[in-house]
């Protein structure tokens, strides 16, 4: 069962990711180039760590571009300034800082799953302890602090730069009350869909919808616009993070770089799991139950089971239902802001992306 | 060998010592105030965890006041605005980032160093974790922020408030910095006295200049006395933390709660032992590095040999000398400002209180 780009040619699947790549490569080269800067003015001991991470170099400290991110927030934060009608260059700061309190939270989310790769690569604690890491991730987040102050720097007004630092302050509150609530979410049986998707707007929406609002507020200054965007940028986070899930179960695994049924194998509570144990019947949900309870992963022949209870439950379409449904509403969001001609375009095939993406 | 108070009848010290209680007592109901609203206003599952941390609450949640800290860096931050002739109500948002930043490191400190209890209590991850107490950490510190940015709420202009955000941002990656050339330091046996001085300039020094530079800046608005008495409190930073590092040693078990020699038993390399190594002669250094070498403490025989040796090489009398020194230097930078006709008095006190405190 593969209905990877439902609903869709691929020629339109194309279109959008297109659209999406051409994105990604008009900003790249800056938001690298700010990244860079960022992280040597801020030299130390602490550095080659973080240049690591971010996988500009190999743990010996030669230089090299494997294990780089996608940069998605940067990238949406930049599109939202340019599509408000701003010059995008002046968005970088706040881009760069993004990144780099994204990859803060790997590092330390590394630590707390006990992850020891990455991208294809040994992660932070698992080189160097968990002492250094945990200190290396604070070092990322206050370099991105700096980053976003260097907003500071430029002609825009000091009230505009406040009113940005608390957006991100407050969003990335949200993204650890969002971390938070999935470790307990860990050991708790009783987790509703409804619950998930608060969880999941907080832990991966709230960085999102930060940069759509910073974008946009530097383009315009307008509050009130600006919240719009962001208000956008949230449920595109959401629907990039269903879809994540949904890939984390019936992804490719060519594409995915995860063998099938990953995340069941993992137990982890993501929405297809969060659903079935919502939708089973008694008898089922006591067999989940079971399985589930104490250490260990869950076994090949139960992988299989639950892999057809959810089938049966038709979890895979309500997944992928609920992902639809979040990109349409930020389409449907970014068109009442009235402000960008050309934003509902861009923000269609953003969305089309998130929900049709293989890897 | 008790040679606490050197130089000092006890009336002196009971002075100095009086005049930093006065100065807690007049702030310290507002310091608290300050700090139960900015927890309260970020209210989540996460913030029984902060409050627990912050000596508010048991573990099971009812009201406690053991626990608490010292506050000494909000305290300075307040003491500098008054002195620098500032309304010192203005800066409690920044004296209340102070000290959650402060709370912050020691809840992630106590990970990194694996300590089980701080000041007769549980610690935050020996009760609930490592992940969970990591995760409350990142919150404390995001709390920090936002009730910075509360300084944008009062009437002082937006430039100032982004000039502070940026100081603290600095400091506290200076600190981290610090925090991570004191985890290679435990490794490392050549350390010299001199490098020993700028880990702790920035582990320890970094915050507590920033108290007071954040101070007088709003006091002031005038970055070059702001300046001037981040300078003293940098000093007074190096000279309490010396001071603590004797104490960690030499200190009193009825003061200090620690047992004599606690820190030799624990392989610190706090500034008596980086003397030690730096001035032992060839036979007692290939001695000391086979004490040091390996895991699990130093045992009651060496313990005893170990601080014979200090005795003989004049480590104490360094040592303190050391604390008075930068003591001085905090005093001499503030009557330099020129500012405050009654900050050279007040630093007086407080620096004399940092060199001779017992515990």
């Amino acid at each position: 069962m593969q209905p990877l780009r439902r609903g869709l040619g691929d020629d339109v699947l194309a279109t959008a990711e297109q659209q999406v790549t051409a994105l990604q490569q008009r900003f790249s080269s800056d938001i690298q180039a700010t990244l860079q800067v960022a992280i040597a003015e801020s030299e130390s001991d602490l550095s080659p760590l973080l240049r690591y991470h971010l996988g500009w170099e190999t743990k010996d400290g030669q230089r090299s571009t494997e294990g780089a991110g996608k940069a998605l927030r940067p990238v949406l934060c930049l599109a939202a300034c340019d599509l408000a009608g701003g010059d995008w260059r002046k968005a970088l700061p706040a881009a760069a800082a993004l990144e780099l309190v994204h990859n803060f939270s790997l590092v330390h989310d590394d630590i707390q799953d006990r992850d020891t790769t990455r991208r294809g690569r040994e992660t932070l604690w698992a080189i160097h302890g968990e002492p250094r890491a945990v200190t290396a991730g604070n070092a990322m987040r206050v370099v991105a602090d700096k980053t976003l102050m260097s907003l500071a720097g430029s002609e825009l007004p000091p009230e505009l730069v406040v009113n940005v630092a608390i957006e991100l302050t407050e969003r990335y509150l949200e993204m650890i009350e969002g971390q938070y609530m999935d470790m307990s979410f860990e050991t708790s049986g009783d987790v509703t869909v409804d619950q998930y998707l608060d969880m999941v707007g907080r832990k991966t929406g709230a960085l999102i919808e930060s940069a759509m609002y910073m974008g946009a507020l530097v383009a315009t200054g307008d509050v009130a616009a600006a919240k719009g965007f962001g208000a956008c940028g949230r449920r595109l986070g959401l629907a990039f993070q269903i879809r994540d899930d949904y890939l984390g179960v019936w992804g490719d695994p060519n594409e995915t770089g995860k063998a099938v049924g990953a995340d069941i194998r993992r137990k982890k509570k993501s929405m297809p799991v969060v659903h079935l144990f919502q939708k089973a019947g008694e008898t089922d949900r006591g067999w989940l139950s079971e399985a589930y309870a104490g250490d260990g992963e869950v076994t090949g022949k139960d992988v299989e089971h639950i892999l057809e209870l959810l089938d049966r439950l038709g979890t895979p379409g309500h997944v992928q239902a609920a992902a639809r449904a979040h990109a349409q509403q930020a389409v449907d969001v970014i068109v009442t802001t009235g402000l960008a001609s050309g934003a509902e375009g861009t923000v269609k095939a953003m969305a089309e992306f998130f929900v049709t993406r293989g890897k």
